[in-house]
């Protein structure tokens, strides 16, 4: 059994990481930190879980995180860079579901997070936790940075395209929209149901955080670097990503795209290429660890959009998590991610 | 391995009992049909199984129930009462989720579903299959009425109460309030969400087909006839019920309530009695098999206030179904039905 | 023209006030205060206001209230009381829509609202503003304490039977359900979406402030003590509150209710008794000012149920304000009320 | 006052019609016509309307239309076109929300309805009623063709930027999401709330009947055929549609886009060019005629993106209506149209 230790585990990827963990068969989660919660056991804040964990919440400082064989931290940017590299020390391996490791570019992190970065010489050895791209890397990983929920939706959509060279790579668009519990859990006025609920809207058109880290994965696909105008929106529900993403051929005569998909696919147990002529619901993946696709060339032109959903909560975050939990530690890739999505 | 069949799959019940059976360990379902989707595979119909299932709906002539250990009906009303005789004459079990056989009395089951009883010599054999009050006839079962959601709810927030004889019996009061797939999924104007997104009404004041089937639960614990006004509402979401029930205490001086309820339902492993001064959430349930209560007594008054929540397509439909099989069929009464509730 | 000020215009009573004010004929939004938003334009924080009002907002101590003819308090609870005095004194009149003079009994609302009050001596002054009982009162008053959200719905629902004596006093129950805004527009993790979205729940079982407000409402009616279990729930959607309302007859042979309601609101502007037999959804009152009401005595017997529905921003909070307003200024009452419901 | 008729208003765009002209203070609904509902009064089938209108609904053939001044269709597709002609030739004019008279080209409309026209010949003489592009026409018109929700929200988002010729026509993008009270009010399972609630989905990516009639504002604007990708997507709330718009500057040196939006709709009543670096909400303008546009060069790069939203039952469908009708009768155009938008 994996010993596991999650470092705050109040927000919507801790408690979606201990739903999926209680089930996991192969590990225990032996500690979890919060400050704010400290002495409360896990399933009063979160009364889901009654049943499922005997686990409290303990201060960082009593919570013997050393005893762990992997950490996830669960919390806002800014923090696992400063407790990392003592974790690794100790032998420790970690997964962060925060941004802190996401970008290899120390600059344009620190410019992005406003931060400067506590442990950059650690940016370089953490692996990006996108199985498709990065399996045998993650397998080895003492440190894995799990990816952004926008750039799994947007990276898998996009990857066979860019991967082949087959669209113009400086002007791809993703025009994505998000379930409100990617804003996280913490008393922000800009969440309340009486704000979001009933209403949509795109937020941070100027620019979003989750831009430069997808042109790195299309950036390393591509062998060169990419250009995409990234436009995320607000959607009135709980959980779900939808990416409709726009490239445009390089040639008319291109190979044929549905094939295309579903080859590159074909071996990844959690990207299902939908038949051609399919719009993939979020509803589809609700609670699953799964990306849907969809590829489309409308008119016969030379525009393709392609449609991708994930749950952010899982494929883009604590599934995802516990994917490469599996990888690195030799389990099966889909222990404890066999959840059938809940639809409706 | 339970050899399942399912008669009706199409709609809400029936795909959250394809849901929970693609993981269940002991059973196999070899079968499902439905006139208006033959030939459709049920991973076309509804994506989120794509994986799970290679099975195609039948019509009813082709598939050959009579090979199934079990068949499941997620029909409508007055479906099952014509197929059932001939299943059970055949050797096959029956679990229905109509409303067929929960009601023992002829004429009272003729009157509020306004139609011909088609094998009435069954309803007294029929087992209501509310394990909590009934495990032990359901255990020997060959034909399983499985309750309707307000019925579940209402009877497990009371029957604590009424059991002991501790509350008036002649004026119990139900305020029910359940997610929109309680309303199925047929074509329906007062079902779109145009109607009823944002917005929230009572219905069926004047009586609905759930009223009497309390009222029979109830009357067999109390062992006397009780009175019960009900009110449905409609809540403008997808899953769950939540029943606030209001009883007055026969004597100021009653026990511990708390107490009362924990005992009660102390080695159920699908009731959960919450701890006192809680107000249980439909979302703590959502997915699970559970029912969460939680039982008050405001100022020190002689009126109980109980608060009871299922997700009425698990607990309330395929979950209990399922809790069903599992004690027809000798198996551990949880198996399949571990799923930790998806919140948020 | 009525010369108007608004203190603490920022939560969505504030907007509502707004929106309904910015088309009325006869008043001037002469100033607006918030500390947190001073020198912001009320567009800005609220661009659906765009068009409408160039006012932006000042700080208490820069708005010189006392220019006002009128003032309406939409600030927490406790911050009237402590400025209403030298308002008085100056000669304005002033609508409060929080709580600070809706209870008579000091004793009482220090007990429920937890502070001492600033201001006591006014609590006898103050007009308790629900016109539908107290319209002379409101014409003459200095001081209106505008009612709460829930017992504008319950007071309206049960005043016809609670000032005829027709149901038995001590057991009255108030099954009522509320959107989110009435939850107001503060940070606060409970109220986001993510929380509060596809989920349903009771809370304040124990005793809510609302209890003793609808109780002395009802008690006023009655002539003597009423006693009522009062238990809200939480909605997930943003405007709209439905009370169910039950109520034992004293007499089998009651009157004709459906007439009784009809007649005693046939006068009022904004109170609907609706046909016998319907069912009042929220929607139907979305935006508009008006309570509808429905009575219903199920199966003949001897329990009354009453489904009353209002916009708890506008007849619930803003709009009853506005009513107020009209009365103690001699416009027609309905002046700047006149908007459709918008359904859907 | 104009007398108006309203053929077939039991859908969304009739009862939103019939909300603005109940407080339209220069015209009077005289007959509405519904072959489903004859007999029936319009506030028994839309209780938001009790109060406002004593009109019942009529077969189409006993109400005279042609005492009318004016008739809209709130009909489906392939109605109006069969009722037109003799409506005009008896003198009465005629706004047309549905489809048939949008498309000049008879070949294009007739692909896209799958139809044959019933008078091609009014093809020509029909007016595209945007008052944006069009208000001279508009007011002249016998017959107006009131535009799609789509291309409102689209059409007036671009036509700044085509206008002037400063992007490429040829690779236009509209990413379109829309409230489900677009899609009707018929019994369709697709359009239950146990479907569309808490879910999104693209839809119609193939090809959409709303991307010829873009195409058609957009390349009478430019002078030369455009090239336009639309995608629609189906949001889980009611009203609302927010359209993100992407179009490549043909050269990097720019005029000021915010004066060229905000000189470009200066004098319109109902475009509302939000500040730079805004988001536009839907909610800004749920049941107001307004459209909010924001345009964003994100890092000054050569993609331009507009943000552009409408409520699509109001300027998307019956306030643009009403708007037309203003301009036809020479009513201020702004009559019956001044709601303040409900938000929250």
């Amino acid at each position: 059994m994996v010993k596991v230790g999650i470092v705050g585990g109040t927000g919507y990827t801790g408690v979606e990481l201990l739903r999926l963990l209680a089930r996991h068969p192969h590990c225990d989660v032996v500690a979890i930190t919060s400050r704010a919660e400290a002495g409360k056991p896990v399933s009063a804040l979160f009364p889901s879980l009654r049943g499922h964990f005997d686990l409290s919440f303990e201060t960082p400082d009593n919570a013997d995180l050393t005893q762990c064989d992997l950490v996830f931290f669960a919390t806002p940017n800014g923090i696992a860079m400063t407790q990392v590299p003592a974790l690794l020390a100790a032998g420790v391996r970690v997964i962060d579901l925060a941004a802190d490791f996401r970008i290899e570019d120390r600059a344009i992190w620190e410019q992005w997070y406003g931060m400067e970065h506590a442990c950059p010489e650690l940016l370089g050895e953490a692996v990006y936790g996108l199985p498709e791209t990065n399996r045998q890397a993650v397998k080895q990983a003492r440190l894995v940075a799990n990816p952004g929920c926008y750039p799994t939706a947007v990276g898998l959509g996009l990857l066979p395209l860019v991967e082949r060279g087959l669209v113009e790579l400086d002007s791809l668009i993703a025009d994505t929209k998000s379930g409100v519990s990617g804003a996280g859990r913490s008393a922000n006025v800009a969440q309340l149901m009486g704000e979001v609920g009933e209403s949509f809207k795109a937020y941070a058109i100027p620019g979003h955080r989750h831009q430069p880290e997808i042109c790195q994965t299309l950036s390393r696909a591509a062998g060169v670097s990419v250009g995409l105008t990234f436009v995320p929106h607000l959607l009135p529900m709980i959980r779900g990503i939808e990416a409709t993403l726009y490239a445009r051929l390089k040639h008319p005569e291109a190979p044929d795209l549905q094939a295309l998909y579903e080859d590159r696919y074909a071996d990844e147990p959690f990207v299902d290429v939908m038949p051609a002529g399919s719009h993939p619901e979020t509803r589809s993946v609700r609670g699953a660890n799964h990306c849907r696709i969809a590829v489309h060339r409308p008119m016969d032109g030379d525009v393709i959009v392609i449609s991708s959903v994930i749950d952010n909560l899982v494929k883009g975050a604590a599934g995802q998590a516990v994917q490469n939990m599996n990888l690195m530690f030799g389990l099966v890739e889909t222990a404890g991610l066999e959840q059938v999505a809940m639809s409706p």
